[in-house]
């Protein structure tokens, strides 16, 4: 077991969606991964599916992860069990066939080692039932993409122990999961429950020619969705209960739940009629979008919203937010990083509401980063809050930018930061943003800084060690190369700007 | 009926949740609003409401917005119909009293004027039963909060008009919306049914003790809710069933849906006790946030996911993204002002929040109006709408940036701006900030822009009408004094800047 919670190795049976998709997450995290599936497609396919993730987690977060894991295709099921700390079964929704797999591997694996089914609906007292130490059998039952979504529901059955139950949290939090532990155990969880009442009655919709597959997936995602993805259906109702509250609107809304809306007693026949309707209707939306491409447009849409919720700490993004806490060990504390010849460095990630018309960041907003980057120099050359409140401060004066390229909303961004000149009372700097790794500046600003008496209002010489670290910083960057942007004027001849250039 | 598309004043009959939220939303986009609400606190309810709709507005776009209409509050139904050119009807879901409602204003409207009723179960065809027009009447079920949630959907009711259905889409359009028309009149329309049957699932586990209030959001948020913010249940399942598509998933998930998980064919009795463990668990999950600030993380929350999507340009960011574009192209109503001199103003009021820590607002701020203003010459010169869409645009490349002075939260700005330069690939623009009413310009800035082909990525020459006005507007200023700040470069000696100037 790894001090940071994780097995060193999993064993997997199943690689489907499901299964590609915790050896992905497996893997991602530093874990080996060994894996049966007796598909012989199964190795492209979750290939196919690991590259989906890395580009997935390369967007999500800029914390660093451990070296990828080691990923063994493997011949049988009891191959799985060969050093693995942790067993994950994601084999298709038959009781019969996951309870043989169990058994096989539960006759090999070590007694302390934990088995998670990933079965959507199946009771776990149900598929413990040939283990010999059925005490380790839980259901762990995540949501796809699993590499993404940290939902995971954990139900135990009959016969499980607490500890399996306490040792798989710890694991599901390592992986940057929200273990949901389950008071009971019933068929189809909790999620599933929920779920499958609104799947079924999409399916009655479409049946009934009410509506079309894309015209109910809008009604869902133009609507309810929205508020789904950061509050769940009770805290949305206790607003949509204004003053009152919710029970005001229980009490208000409660009869209608008994009119004879729904069909969900029923389930519609799914005839070859019904099912062609489906996929028709589904070709159409998807519009020959190809499938991983779909996941890809997904992906992106997950990660997008979960950095949304970040923001706000709420919900996943606050799941989000404490395993990049967890993988950071604390935060940064210490000098400002440089690059290897002394420029400042400052980072950024480019925000969504950044973003204009045009679809890319609203001038001012590289301004604002710029702005930081001169603030986190500033702090450098002892401009802290003691001398802020003691009547000093630098104020900008005079700024030249120049775009060069264009910054998109999830960008990584870097500034680099030069001292071309100082005096006593001035501030002369050039910045420089590119695309994290990308050589070339999408950006640069040139800015005068006037020291100032803030109380006087008027200009007045640094002082102290300020003034000592801003001639020595000056000094050492005299020896940098001077940026060719630096000294422009704009002019609408050819030379004073690049008209060629967007 | 005013250019943009919506009515010039809207009449709204209940000022609930529901029907606030629609004052907010047809205030916010320059409508007049006469409302009718015999509750006496209607006035303090809707001014919350509207007071945490323009915050959250601020937030979601940069676009300009018309002036916010006006809002009165009428002592009778029928006063609502004075002037009106839409009426929205959403009082309590009793059939009786909208019945009443509608018929005491139907007797007084135009007879060209649609009514929309907010109901989100009655069907229309009863609701305009008792209607002198019942053309006009239709269903337009929005969603909580209505100032923020795209969706509407509408359903036509046995005698309605079709005109009132395209009247009615074109109105919830310019309103940034997204009209769902119905093809069937059913109970509880298309969202309801998917909300109800989720809704009746969640109780049924509160009521059983399987979870509790919190968990089973946190079953929805963690998870599913995350994916239905983008994408709704078929998309979901499609991509869920792998590379065979979703008929393998029908044909594989089918049968579980017979399985007998769901208890939906029966509602839970709201017993006291029921309602009792309801309203404590929401208790203990709101954990003493007030109603209003739940509300205001809320759409906080929301607001970042749109921007989330708008990045993507996936469902609801894709008709945010649409709605700012009809905003920067079309919201240009008559000339922009001017000065005596023919230069271009823009006008801005300097917001809290653009504060840093010297006291007065962040140098971006400053850049942030001088974009605005920028926008604001470009709608001038004919970039709307359908030159954007078309592929044609206008990016800075360059900006000099001069702080003379400082602006503090509240003041008002004035921007005047001068085409200083102009051929068909580039515009060169001065900007001057004054507080409005003082000569002397607290910051300037001088700009390089270039027409640019968006889908190419590379400059082009400006077309058409826009080229055409383009030059005419370079020549008129060409008679303009030239700025004294123009052409200027940043250097650290005298002369090159002004170092005693803060």
């Amino acid at each position: 077991m790894a001090e940071n919670g994780l097995p060193a190795r999993a064993g997997l049976l199943g690689a489907g969606v499901i299964g590609s998709g915790w050896a992905a997450r497996f893997l991602l995290h530093g874990v080996d991964v060994r894996l049966y599936d007796p598909d012989p497609d199964a190795p492209r396919k979750v290939a196919e599916v690991l590259e989906n993730a890395r580009r997935a987690f390369a967007r999500l977060t800029l914390a660093r992860l451990p070296a990828e894991g080691e990923l063994t295709f493997v011949a049988t099921p009891q191959e799985v069990a060969d050093g693995a700390g942790f067993v994950v079964e994601s084999a298709p929704e038959q009781e019969g066939l996951k309870r043989e797999l169990l058994a096989a591997v539960d006759a090999v694996a070590e007694p302390q080692v934990v088995f998670a089914s990933s079965t959507s609906g199946l009771r776990p007292s149900q598929l413990q039932l040939d283990m010999h130490y059925p005490e380790r059998l839980l259901v762990a039952h995540p949501f796809n993409p699993v590499y993404l979504l940290p939902l995971v529901e954990v139900c135990a059955g009959a016969k499980t122990g607490a500890a399996a139950v306490e040792r798989s949290a710890e694991v599901y939090r390592a992986l940057g999961m929200a273990p949901l532990i389950l008071r009971k155990e019933i068929d189809g969880f909790v999620a599933d429950r929920l779920l499958e009442a609104l799947w079924r009655e999409a399916l009655w919709l479409v049946n009934d020619e009410v509506a079309t597959v894309a015209e109910v997936d809008d009604a869902v995602r133009l609507g309810a969705g929205l508020r789904w993805a950061m509050m769940g259906t009770f805290e949305t109702y206790r607003i949509a209960g204004g003053e009152a509250g919710i029970r005001h609107f229980l009490e208000q809304f409660g009869p209608a739940l008994k009119w004879p809306w729904t069909k969900l007693m029923d389930v519609p026949e799914l005839t070859d009629e019904l099912l062609d309707r489906i996929a028709r209707q589904s070709d159409e939306q998807a519009d020959g979008v190809p499938f991983r491409e779909m996941e890809r447009r997904r992906d992106d849409c997950l990660v997008a919203i979960l950095h949304a919720l970040r923001d706000q700490d709420v919900g996943a993004g606050a799941v989000l937010a404490g395993w990049e806490r967890r993988l950071a060990g604390g935060a940064l504390t210490g000098a400002a990083p440089q690059d290897g010849e002394g420029r400042q460095l400052h980072h950024a990630r480019v925000q969504a509401e950044w973003v204009d018309y045009n679809g890319h960041a609203h001038e001012s907003r590289y301004l604002q980063v710029f702005g930081d980057a001169t603030d986190g120099l500033l702090q450098r050359l002892g401009v802290d809050h003691a001398y802020l409140e003691a009547g000093h401060s630098y104020y900008t004066v005079e700024t030249h930018l120049s775009h060069l390229g264009e910054a998109r909303a999830g960008d990584a961004l870097e500034v680099s930061t030069q001292l071309l000149g100082a005096d006593p009372k001035r501030l002369h700097l050039f910045h420089s943003m590119t695309r994290a790794g990308a050589p070339e500046p999408i950006a640069t600003a040139e800015q005068l800084l006037l020291h100032v008496d803030t109380r006087a209002g008027r200009t007045a010489p640094a002082e102290g060690e300020v003034l000592d670290r801003v001639l020595a910083l000056a000094s050492r960057h005299a020896a940098l190369p001077r940026p060719e942007r630096v000294g422009r004027a704009i002019a609408l001849v050819r030379g004073g700007s690049d008209p060629e250039r967007v």
